[in-house]
């Protein structure tokens, strides 16, 4: 493979969100066996990070019911990171009794948002609380030795509200940092962004938290999704979230495209010369498997091309 | 709408090549009406070129049956430019009978290939063969006033040989030129593409043809092509084609995607600043209609979201 062209990276991490953020945002809950396979394939394939699950209520989001027997069945050992999304101490507490530590790469995720009206629809509270509300799991995570990554969603535009200012990305960013989140997700989570405008964000929040800090994470609602990629690996951004098959589809618009597809991103950085050490081959069979669960055809236009050509 | 950012154009010429390359790939012929109805439905949504037919056997290409009563059809003195494709002189001796005529926006497109197997399998002659059919053509357009357009086909890859070096691309659309072509549309007739090496390829040909005449075409087989449209405006691109809907597929992959969506390539444009005197709302709509009568949902994420969106 040729070496990446001046300004891009030699390197991606690439963080695969589909077992949780896809997974949890898919109208028919999945059987942990199902989810344990799917985790197991994606690890097999090379992925670094693959998201595990989620310790809220399971009446409130079935889909993540069982994340604790998932932990349980997680492989140990295999240098992949597994984080969990924990919304409280609560969660918190259930991730540990699970099994989630540091020598089983387990790593914990809070989520919170850049827009007031999405924090108080989305998690009840204002974004102020939210950080209050992270405090004490951040703390304990640090305590117990484990990677946090804190997610921020509508960095690009909010369902809401609409537009969302760059410093207020860059403040909420700042403020997970400062409770001690090693790794902040930048989440367009209605994929209404262009390029430029995810520059813009981007350069923000990277006055505030270390640009080698920053993961940027795509909605492909509008299929802008790869051109921000792009623009952002050109401001040298190492980290970018995907789920496998684009699964989870978008919450806000029934019938659109959501997460960027992990097998369109691959391409997109192995086609750029840029390592991931993952087997895109391999990722697309996965979302095959589960997009089979999920009795529908995968959302990734690499996925279908793969199988056109047979 | 603010200023596009440093290095990107102020306009792009979007050429919406739907009903003619869209149409021509598509399993069932549309009806004249019907085809019609489309192209006033594009050019009314302030989209400034318009592909309008190919003037080529029906009985190989019975998609294009009819191109002589869509041409008579076709608003005169709107300002907006209606392409043609001619393979042969038969073809544009056609196209003129038919009163393609430069007072009437008029224009003629010939179709190349830069992959040797390509152009033996799609057009039946090589390429220097090629060349020489099209230049009794191109001597005739700019006798009559035409201006004329030419296509390089495979300039990213070739379904039969695989990789097709930049230099051979050059090669051939200094050719379209050196016999008369005004533009050269850059076509990744297969998708493969990614940014890296669609800016190598545009860098070799602009070399040998000035940048302002070159366009770029690019499928969205592997789901890359606006990332390759945006690594291209960074390096001066300024005509960029589409169709609308996604019009055609893919003949080389059964059930992928095939050109890129005009819907979707205004999105990002508009995003990122840059006019191109086009309605996406009602080039949407064209698209639905359109997609109604091949009885099947658009092939573009932004429709889908804004049909989602209600």
């Amino acid at each position: 493979m040729a070496a990446p062209a001046d300004g891009l990276p030699e390197r991606v991490t690439v963080v695969e969100v589909g077992p949780r953020d896809g997974l949890q945002n898919e109208s028919a809950p999945v059987e942990v066996a199902a989810k344990l396979r799917l985790i197991r394939a994606l690890a097999a394939a090379g992925l670094p990070v693959v998201e595990a699950g989620a310790f809220v209520s399971p009446k409130w989001v079935p889909q993540m019911a069982g994340t604790a027997e998932v932990v349980a069945g997680l492989p140990a050992d295999d240098g992949v990171r597994y984080p969990v999304l924990v919304p409280n101490l609560k969660g918190y507490e259930a991730a540990r009794a699970a099994g989630v530590s540091p020598a089983r790469g387990g790593e914990i995720a809070v989520f919170g948002a850049a827009s007031e009206s999405f924090s108080r629809r989305n998690i009840n509270c204002s974004i102020a609380e939210s950080l209050e509300r992270f405090a004490p799991v951040v703390a304990r995570a640090r305590a117990d030795g484990l990677r946090l990554r804190g997610y921020v969603s509508c960095v690009l535009g909010c369902p809401y509200e609409g537009a969302v200012a760059p410093a207020k990305v860059a403040e909420v960013a700042a403020g997970l940092t400062a409770l001690g989140c090693d790794e902040i997700s930048l989440g367009d989570t209605i994929g209404v962004g262009t390029p430029t405008a995810a520059v813009a964000m981007l350069e923000a929040v990277a006055e505030r938290v270390p640009l080698e800090r920053l993961a940027v994470h795509f909605h492909d609602t509008y299929g802008q999704a790869l051109a921000n990629v792009y623009a952002c690996l050109q401001r040298g951004v190492t980290i970018v979230d995907s789920a496998v098959a684009g699964l989870g589809g978008c919450p806000y618009a029934k019938g659109a495209s959501g997460n960027l597809a992990t097998e369109d991103l691959l391409y997109l950085l192995h086609g750029l010369g840029i390592a991931t050490g993952a087997d895109l081959n391999a990722v697309a069979a996965a979302g095959r498997e589960i997009s089979a669960a999920l009795d529908r055809p995968p959302a990734s236009k690499v996925a279908r091309a793969l199988a056109a050509a047979g």
